[in-house]
């Protein structure tokens, strides 16, 4: 990359954000009749659906905070912050502490706390809010719902488990991964000792664990001892998330000063890229099979913009730290084949499920899954990881 | 159709069952070694994975009793249910009587039984199966089971259901759906009230309570007083789901010569069915929102194959019953489309899954969802439908 073109791309990053996404989630989200968020967007904005979905309402509070502690002071964005902080904190938890998967609009519960990343979400929600808004109560909320997620995190889905114990142990990498990003984010109010060994039991999770060094992929899951188990689960290649594991893993390694782990990241998410990405059409497979057999999953061959933006996170990261060409040239590729097929010129934010082909599977810009999160926050950090790479050439 | 037309096309499925579908199953799928079926398996036969999920271990069995049953006795079909049915009583229930979700190739419990379908196929499978063989322990195993199903109905998932009470209740056409269709398969072994009290109670479900009078379309859930739910799970259609539902109704109202009963199935499958058809590549989406909101499930724009055969099915009874035009009209169109599709002269068998534009999306014969039943059934019922025609022209 050239500087000029360097300054270019950020440029692009920051106007999409800030003129477009984050516009278009302040204009269509917020429900001020009921309080909390609509994330069930059609294409121009239309709300479709007003159920509050626990994972995407504390994202949209984690995203606000963070621009604002982040980007810039905007008192607006404290304030779509403080919204949603206000509903969950009003409806969000069971009496034992723990956060609902969703909630009617009204802040009623519909489905319980079978889903750890909820919680997960909510810590971080509370986190940043908390730093934002110098609020000692949310800040110890998010602390106390990091110590839940510890207690729970060996047997997250509790009694809506639907193993049997006994006969197939897994462990899943989504744990350690959203441990990882989780102590970052929480480490300005957690004490070192509590950080530091979660950090490392990720760490040794990820690369000891669900890391196959024979093929370089990361499996979603894993028999407890870190070997592979040949069923559909201990198949299943998720290569965005793999990725995604990777900018988690090299963040922690930086502030730590970790070359070594930093190169293994890197290794590690161009392998997984390598593998995922779909030669005849471009883009990245959703879901794989580690041996070449069918996905269970019947979306495996879809392109999803978190999957895409979270990869161009991963390949600037991992060129600001390494200077490795490849992460350069294959950042472009992705950002390429991304940026001409996810963004709406028309009616703003980024189209979020593709067809193998690169064409709009939904039209949405929101959903049960899809809300104001992976899109700015992507945006923020590729534009920051480009401004990094200062007048590097 | 012409008749000889007719005779042809009864004699094109039965090729299809007797020469290439069946054979699959009988050559690739019989674990010799640990018992049960294999059902997953590649486009030539191979086998990919050995997990036995219940649902398709005890369809095979139906399978291959119901041939037997109605077709013709031979031997090795009768051989083929009891070496799956051997399986399935061995290790296929918890203490209590409830079919378990999955187990390993050797018969050690993977998936608890949270779900209630496993039972209906169990008991389908015993019912079938004792009919056989005049096997009476198979036959009280099938009453057994379906008394337990009904004790369960209300609350299929038990301890693993994730509503909150209370907050929005919901319930599931696959229900009724199928109460009424495992009612006419134990009929012979039922007591007349048991079983007719059954029907008359789906009969009222389905088109009291999921039939929206308003759109002449059949919901997937609905509230426990019929009214629409505005949430995703409300809005949902899955028109190969509600099309399979008339069948199993038209079956119900020729015996009793209930000809209001056969009309109305046919004037409901034919507007699901203009309502799920794609104008744009032809075949029928997998699933629709009913007020034209982005569906929530990412495989809503696939073809399935169970979809259009049971489509088949429907259109054919429905012609051979009402003689009207329109059936004829639509399953020739259904059978073209999918007959072009659907089955792999290459390998045998039919592809499952294709995309919207009815290209092939996975190339497996088998999976954790896709075994010997609806491929075989459809042109079972097919060839019976068409022969049922007779000299009508």
């Amino acid at each position: 990359m050239k500087t000029h073109e360097t300054k270019a791309t950020a440029e692009l990053f920051r106007r999409a954000l800030l003129d477009d996404v984050v516009p278009f989630w302040e204009r269509h989200s917020i429900d001020r009749e009921c309080g909390g968020y609509f994330t069930c967007l059609e294409r121009d904005g239309t709300v479709y659906d007003t159920d509050n979905f626990m994972w995407l309402q504390a994202r949209e509070v984690w995203q606000f905070a963070m621009l604002y502690n982040r980007l810039e002071q905007r008192p607006e964005w404290l304030e779509l912050a403080a919204h949603g902080a206000a509903f969950l904190r009003q409806h969000g938890m069971d009496e034992g502490g723990n956060w609902y998967f969703s909630l009617t609009r009204e802040g009623r519960p519909l489905i319980h706390p079978y889903n750890i990343f909820s919680d997960c979400f909510a810590a971080m929600a509370f986190s940043q809010y908390g730093l934002a808004a110098g609020d000692d109560e949310a800040k110890e909320l998010a602390d106390r719902t990091f110590r839940n997620i510890l207690a729970r995190q060996d047997d997250p889905k509790g009694k809506w488990t639907k193993a049997v114990p006994g006969t197939r142990s897994l462990k899943s990498l989504a744990m350690p991964m959203i441990l990882a990003n989780l102590s970052l984010e929480l480490e300005w109010l957690l004490d070192a000792e509590t950080c530091n060994s979660a950090i490392d039991h990720c760490i040794g999770e990820v690369f000891g664990t669900f890391l196959n060094e024979e093929t370089g992929l990361l499996h979603e899951s894993v028999a407890p001892d870190g070997s592979l188990v040949d069923c559909y689960e201990g198949r299943t290649i998720n290569p965005g998330h793999g990725i995604e594991a990777m900018w988690f893993l090299m963040d922690i390694a930086e502030r730590r000063g970790d070359t070594a782990l930093i190169e293994r990241c890197v290794d590690t998410a161009l392998r997984i890229l390598d593998f995922g990405w779909d030669d005849e059409h471009g883009g990245i497979f959703y879901f794989l099979d580690a041996q070449g057999h069918p996905p269970l999953q019947l979306e495996w061959d879809q392109k999803l913009w978190w999957v895409h933006l979270e990869t161009m996170v991963t390949l600037l990261m991992g060129y600001r730290l390494t200077g490795r060409e490849e992460c350069r040239s294959r950042f472009e590729e992705v950002f390429g084949w991304a940026w001409a097929r996810f963004p709406d010129p028309e009616c703003g934010e980024w189209f979020g499920y593709l067809n193998r082909r690169g064409e709009r599977l939904l039209s949405l810009k929101g959903s049960k899954w899809k809300g104001c999160f992976h899109v700015p926050r992507g945006l923020y950090l590729c534009m920051r990881e480009i401004q990094g790479l200062g007048d590097r050439v």
